[in-house]
């Protein structure tokens, strides 16, 4: 039996939710929705219709599951909520802080609906909350590290942009080795921003533009980059689309703990992602957990859920006995 | 609601789970039960019974759960579905080619008696087998490595205390860097057995022992060592009780797989351990799971389950409000 999946918002994530589909062949993308004019939207799947989202609840028998693409700021806290009305929903929702409200948000509207809202799907929150989590409840005393990177970071892209003078900007944040070869070790350090991760920002300046301005602001520049060595290198744009256009990101979530009588043996987890594309593979992970949405929700469950409330086996294509006699 | 775990075998890997129990506030040893008579077992924690496995239908109901720490080859194909007729069990069955089998003897029994069974939790099988399932149900397209090491390999060591002339050995086995580092590249090499591992052997010989004959069978020794690049150390009884006492081991689960139109971007997918004390860090995933055991049966779940089959929220002393707000 296939998942009919449709894809709700065409940007990165959405296309890379589009070709996810292409590598799960129990998937099958029925319709892309999207709140611009459809016909200004071209996708890369043939004879699957691009289909304005006044008219989404057409879709409502013809889908199992909706995966849904907006961002965290304004887009999901309303989406998500309204969706689950009529249909199985997947977000990324990546606003640690406001996960809870959102989490209570969309569980009342799934119960009434009977459907269900799997949030906070993707890397980090996702797979680094499992990493967490696991880790957590087999070594009970120890200290937790997350590092992010090598990888560009959007939100900071966009800041740098922001500023006078500056055309184009990409951001990467870096983990500073020394701070995760103590971790690894052992050591249990307590690290300050600066000292778990360091900035580089790649800038293309506008003709005639003041560089040490333009440097300073970003150095200077409150909860994005002032509590942080940050270095700044200007290039060309050509430099820029050469060298800076995928979207590579990752990192590090490790946890160090401590077993015995006397607490004399030391134990580290470290669960690491190294990503060409953060896009797509978030989007990976999206189309997993929807394969779990569409079952559980045939078993009866409704109600939102967690990648932390989904059993493994659930995610996977293959049957029970198969993962068992090969993967366990 | 505290657990009430009994400790069927009390050899290292129960002696962990004693320590394990002391880190986990919600749980409490009732009982440590021993086929040995129980007047010559002395255990770490006081007022808490050694009781005869004779008398363990006893603890009927006085027990949780049960997690039995025997070996895979002989007492858990017996014990596990045995045992579970009365209580619900954890083992950490760990002979990969038999759990399929492992596994419906324990689903028969344990949905006979209304229990739970969970089989083959450690880590690997265990934490390792989880990292391949997720892994490969986000990249569908890809390679599964697993490099265990640098650590003892009890089996190994035993393998070679068997050998004329040998007084005791310890083998440690070692992941080979060079692979390591093209798995983690994303080469995806193809990889022979002496490609990813060495062997380095410990030994203590006895006096007028012909040491170059211990080696050649040593490094010989089919299945055990022929097949790897083999290293031999002759050191003294005090050397080996000074440097290699301890029980360390670890190991690595990478897959790399591709995303994109035309596979244009790869995805590395990296679980490591490296612990101080193999018996003690398996223990504290036994406990774990056993707490998740307790909470399903008590909603009414029966029958074998893996680590596939249990939702990650179980294995937490938290509340879920807890866990999602802080964890996510």
């Amino acid at each position: 039996m296939s998942v009919k999946i449709g894809i709700y918002g065409y940007g990165n994530l959405g296309k890379g939710v589009e070709q996810a589909i292409k590598k799960n062949k129990d998937t099958e993308l029925v319709a892309v929705i999207s709140r611009r004019d459809p016909s200004t939207v071209k996708i890369a799947t043939e004879n699957v219709p691009v289909v304005s989202s006044d008219l989404v609840k057409e879709y409502k028998d013809k889908i199992d599951v909706m995966i849904i693409c907006g961002g965290s700021a304004t887009d999901l806290p309303k989406m998500t909520p309204e969706l689950v009305k009529n249909f199985n929903v997947i977000d990324s929702f990546d606003t640690h802080a406001n996960i809870p409200t959102h989490f209570s948000n969309v569980d009342k509207a799934a119960k009434e609906s009977g459907k269900i809202g799997i949030i906070s799907v993707g890397w980090d929150p996702g797979m680094f909350s499992l990493a967490r989590l696991y880790s957590n409840c087999i070594l009970t005393e120890g200290e937790d590290y997350t590092f992010w990177g090598k990888g560009v970071s959007q939100g900071h892209s966009d800041a740098v942009r922001r500023i006078d003078g500056v055309l184009d900007a990409r951001q990467y944040t870096v983990p500073v080795p020394e701070a995760l070869e103590a971790v690894r070790a052992g050591k249990n350090p307590q690290l300050s921003t600066r000292e778990k991760h360091t900035r580089v920002c790649y800038v293309v300046a506008a003709e005639g533009a003041d560089k040490a301005k333009i440097e300073n602001k970003i150095k200077t520049m409150p909860n994005y980059f002032a509590d942080y060595d940050t270095t700044v290198h200007f290039i060309s744009a050509e430099e820029m689309k050469r060298d800076h256009s995928g979207l590579p990101h990752g990192g590090l979530v490790i946890r160090s703990g401590k077993t015995g009588a006397n607490n004399e043996n030391t134990h580290i987890i470290e669960y690491r992602l190294k990503l060409d594309s953060n896009p797509e593979f978030t989007a990976s992970v999206l189309i997993a957990f929807a394969r779990a949405a569409a079952r559980l929700n045939a078993e009866g469950v409704s109600g939102c859920k967690t990648v932390f409330d989904i059993a493994p086996a659930y995610l996977s294509e293959k049957s029970h006995e198969e993962i068992i006699s090969h993967m366990l």
